[in-house]
């Protein structure tokens, strides 16, 4: 059999396998699968460097399955290729109701050999992005000439829909400026999504907007078929010097089948009998389901030994290296085993700070810039708020594209370690993600801006969470007392989602202290990525009161009081009004305790005994303090002062105390609650919203 | 004085006076403004149809400020060109603690002649495209020959930030598929953002690059200056035909200071010191703030007589339209007054519902598509998911670019009324917030995708709410039942945002009966934008015992028992286990009170005599079942069978059942907890999580 004829039959039992596959539960996404057979084998066969045997070998290349619906092609070629947790077997539990499955319907991080988990459209080129960037750092820092140790590529496959969507036309944009000639993406052109042809919503001129953001652009007009064409244009990718590439691979969805070119081709199973059909054209037996033939594995076989050479050379390549270079060469090993750089980054962190009212975005900015500046795994960003989130450190360096000389002067190059995303949070956060998930612990990403929008950023710091990608995202600005930039950029509701998410750790500090533990928690934490919810305003500092080591426990007793007859709950910024409205209460005669609560997600990982030590709840009447929409603190508190509507458009205090934020005011609601609790019990059963929202 | 002359006194006084606004309070954003100066003149004075004395002349131009930080340059020729509202005390109201200022930090609607709130980047170039998609069907709907009787065009200034962010290039590329003619975006392109000058982060052929997308460009290198030049070119984008125009400006922010081009201008008073320069360098006295010559007010003070004249012209055209076309006249008035184009909306709505399982994404087409047919005011959209959502009504007619033939034989013209919005969601709720801040009640528009994909629309969505914008979001797949997608499409934090967020109804209706009584609660609300979160799975009907009517309440007894031990509360398309675990219980003796609860926050405005009717709190354990993160139940429940973490991909019944969603092993647990609680009545004070995770 000749090399096109063996192409050929595996194209076919490809395309066949993964029509049976979609056809046993009658479910899921064929179209693309299919038509992403060439490239495929394009990839997998003549481009990768990976290692079957070892998914997780250093300096493999990264694929990333942006378009991740279609999943079943990296499934497909997983099998062939020969990773080891892959079987026939493996392929069938797709749409199964196997609970242990390694084939979801779309990719996820915990199955060997997937570098992210996609599916929402958009993430993985983001990802892909993050991921060209850790490997274009990681050069810059330890290569040495005839010591390539870090030499990896990253191939990104996209449809038309991921290329409509915002957070990737951000991080195509953001790639183009960076030069990232590491990256490739590839375009599964079949110009077929759900509503039918993308001519209905989409007409532009891909390949000159690509070029317009400072991309290398290859057409290939026989996508679904010609193998050779595409991997001399992966090939000719690898070599591009200054500019990431696109391939525009044009493709028929649904290859071969009577639903070629059809949008029903993209999300269902073709039905019996158009699948008997398949089988027929192409040769095979209808009896015969999941059938691939001998010669196709044998096309294949090859890899897993090539890839044990590949690890072996590199192995000893590096063996060298650390010879020549013993001290970069055990920083790289200690970066390759996910150790941070420096050991002892704890002692950097001031044993105390100063008493004077400061924001917490000052605090944090005390805490973390000496780290930053010394721990090489961390690459901070900001989505262009630099001058406000304080996350500059002494003589920081920029990891910028080394041929850009900007108007204002400040440069950089690759080794850089401060990356200007632009105003393109989504992405910001989703390159984050791919920067972290290159390999574990080698990177922790670090981004900023103000609180509020990290709601652009979410659906990115979801993925983190679910993908257990330690990622420290820094949220200044984090309510109504960020001021005159009024209710578009005050948070009310926000807090809520995070506090939600299942494994992200909300954090919000009260002052220095706090947030010195609250960094060491987002740093010491292992797979939950954490967001630091910080300040604009000073915020009084509370020496001998807040404690950096209790952050961990989520909340605890701030200030005691014997004979109490409530706690008041301070949280972050709005612990002033806590401390504040307890010594008014406390001046009429009424004891309260007062409970620091900087994470309900932490507190609610404690043991039952802690969390009843510090609420006392059956006992005592809880009043929460926060400038946030109170939902979720029902769980902690009996009643609050919170925010019932949004925020308005005065400086900070103004604010406040617009809303009533205001201790007399407090205090004075406290009181009577407390009256009317005692006149009927019952009261406590009821959250109460103690806020009568002010004449305005 | 030639007019030459009086503009450049203009120029200098308009860029004093904003310098001079910023520093009283020494805060806001003087660096854009003051650059805009020359495109204000050329707008306001030369080319925007308006009525200074009645800012919501309906066929007036539309502007948008989607650089909202650089509000003072709308506020200050509100000012000159005569709105009443704008003084030059309001103006010194900037950044000042005045409640009722008329001049917030961002652009807010409410404030007359602000047509969308603006602030996060983005927000109003998206909403702008809507206000051209919403002109351009007006137009195709009522115009006739010799009655244009709409004619605007919307006009949006844009930053270099705009530009950058996802929802603004997703906008773009709609804008140019439609071939929005009626729309012209302004870019102050000054090159210069918080962090430093525009090549940090961002280095594309921005023309090159909107020419790719379908926009005509047409570039002005002097635009701090060449007020004609942008005169004419305003002009002539008016006279595009089948494309959207981008004029580049080419600026210098904090144009005449001595920070002029650094990004110093951008957010920051210039000083005392600086300020006082500017007044005399532009031949000012520095003692005299907040200074415009009397010459100045002179150029503009023709607009409101102008506008009046516009205004009665508009006038009598359309009463001439209604004479020659009485009933498309009549339809027309009813929309210019906000009213629905047919009254008798509300008898389309099926008075039954067939008792079959049915999802509930399938009962929401049968209350909605016979409307969406019938009521003219409707905007219907999907981001490419149209086969699921189920909303496209019979002989729909697309809104479409009337020059494309599709592919796939789906054509339209600007008379559709649905919209292919692409894989956009997040510019799609953006423009549909566009779309209905054109008029109040002329649209409503409609926008739908999976439920999780609104967390990528979720700032947009916000703004709607904010903005108190009347849109409709139709949410489908809303839980861990949706299946095999798994869990990066499976919501389980998401409903706790949107319940939090203020002025926004989010229904989860559990049949087909109940999401009935959701639409209308969303057609009839006035301000209120609402989710309607649907499922994909069937789901058993209750007749007899879900009431549309109770929807409004928010929540209701859905099966009462006397001598009830607890209440279960049963939410959407997790009613069945609800209902079945109460039937469990029974034939155990247990007795259960039933609740359905649709919308938490359309709950809690109700009476506390009727939430106490419905609760009975503090007498009886009341459990929540629900496949969400239970943040936000412990106000209305005392212990909840909800999810702890990420969903999982498996087919949805058996996703239900992996997470220990069944009425068998629910019933199990909530004896477990009334046991428990028989013993130690305080549990009722801590909200109980129930589902202990199965070993997995």
């Amino acid at each position: 059999m000749t090399t096109d004829e063996l192409h050929n039959l595996a194209l076919k039992s490809i395309r066949v396998l993964i029509a049976d596959l979609v056809q046993q539960f009658n479910g899921g996404h064929p179209g693309g699968a299919m038509d992403m057979a060439a490239i495929g084998i394009a990839l997998w066969k003549y481009v990768l460097q990976f290692s079957p045997n070892n998914p997780d070998y250093f300096n493999r290349d990264r694929f990333v399955l942006s378009n991740g619906h279609t999943c079943l092609f990296q499934y497909v070629f997983q099998h062939l290729v020969g990773y080891k947790h892959m079987s026939m077997e493996q392929l069938q539990s797709y749409h199964s109701n196997i609970t242990d499955s390694l084939c979801p319907g779309h990719p996820e991080i915990e199955i060997p050999g997937i570098e992210v988990t996609t599916g929402a459209l958009g993430q993985g080129i983001a990802n892909a992005v993050g991921l060209a960037i850790a490997s274009k750092n990681l050069q810059a820092t330890y290569n040495k000439p005839d010591f390539p140790v870090v030499s990896n590529y990253t191939f990104c496959m996209v449809g038309d829909a991921c290329l409509q969507e915002g957070i990737s036309l951000e991080a195509i944009s953001l790639a183009g400026h960076l030069g990232l000639d590491n990256l490739t993406v590839i375009y599964d052109n079949n110009q077929i999504t759900c509503d039918g042809s993308v001519d209905l919503t989409n007409t532009e001129d891909i390949n000159a907007k690509f070029k317009a953001t400072g991309w290398d652009v290859i057409e290939i007009w026989n996508g679904s078929e010609d193998i050779n064409a595409i991997v001399k244009a992966l090939v000719r990718s690898k070599t591009s010097k200054g500019k990431p590439t696109l391939l525009n691979v044009h493709t028929s969805i649904g290859t071969g089948s009577n639903l070629e070119n059809n949008c029903r081709a993209h999300g269902a199973a073709f039905g019996e009998e158009e699948v008997d059909r398949l089988h027929v054209v192409n040769g095979f037996d209808p009896a015969m389901k999941y059938y691939i033939p001998l010669e196709v594995y044998g096309l294949f076989k090859d890899l897993p030994e090539k890839g044990d050479s590949i690890e072996k050379s590199w192995d000893l390549l590096v063996e060298s290296f650390v010879e020549q270079y013993p001290d970069l060469g055990k920083e790289f090993l200690k970066r390759v085993n996910g150790e941070l750089s420096c050991d002892t980054w704890k002692s950097l962190i001031p044993s105390s700070f100063p008493v004077t009212p400061t924001p917490s975005r000052s605090s944090s900015g005390l805490v973390f810039n000496p780290i930053a500046k010394n721990v090489n795994n961390f690459l901070v960003g900001c989505a262009d708020l630099s001058p406000s989130v304080n996350l500059i450190w002494d003589k920081k360096v920029d990891f910028q594209n080394p041929n850009i000389e900007t108007q204002c002067g400040i440069n950089g190059d690759y080794s850089g370690r401060y990356l200007h995303y632009g105003i393109r949070e989504h992405s910001m956060a989703a390159v984050a993600n791919g920067i972290a998930a290159f390999n574990p612990g080698t990177f922790i990403p670090v981004t900023s801006t103000f609180f509020m929008f990290y709601l652009y950023a979410a659906p990115a710091v979801r993925y983190g969470a679910l993908s257990k990608l330690k990622v420290i995202h820094v949220a200044t600005h984090d309510s109504i007392g960020m001021g005159e930039d009024g209710p578009t950029h005050q948070p009310i509701a926000l807090a809520s989602l995070y506090r939600a998410m299942p494994n992200l750790n909300y954090i919000r500090p009260c002052d220095s202290e706090e947030t010195a533990g609250a960094w060491e928690i987002a740093i010491e934490s292992k797979e939950t990525p954490t967001i630091l919810s910080l300040s604009r305003q000073k915020l009084t500092q509370y020496p001998g009161y807040s404690r950096r080591d209790m952050v961990s426990k989520g909340g605890y007793v701030f200030i005691e009081a014997d004979d109490a007859q409530l706690n008041i709950i301070g949280v972050g910024a709005e612990m002033c009004f806590a401390v504040e409205s307890a010594k008014k209460l406390a001046s009429k005669g009424i004891k309260a305790r007062v409970l620091s609560f900087p994470s309900q997600r932490l507190f609610s990982s404690q043991s039952i005994e802690y969390q009843r030590s510090v609420l006392r709840k059956g006992h005592l009447a809880t009043v929460v303090i926060e400038a946030y929409a109170p939902n979720g603190w029902e769980r902690y508190a009996t009643a609050g002062f919170n925010m019932q509507e949004f925020g308005k458009s005065l400086p900070g205090a103004v604010a406040y105390d617009y809303f009533g934020f205001d201790a007399e005011n407090i205090a004075h609601s406290i009181e009577r609650y407390l009256s009317a609790v005692s006149k009927d019990e019952s009261l406590l059963w009821e959250f109460q919203d103690l806020n009568q929202i002010k004449d305005h």
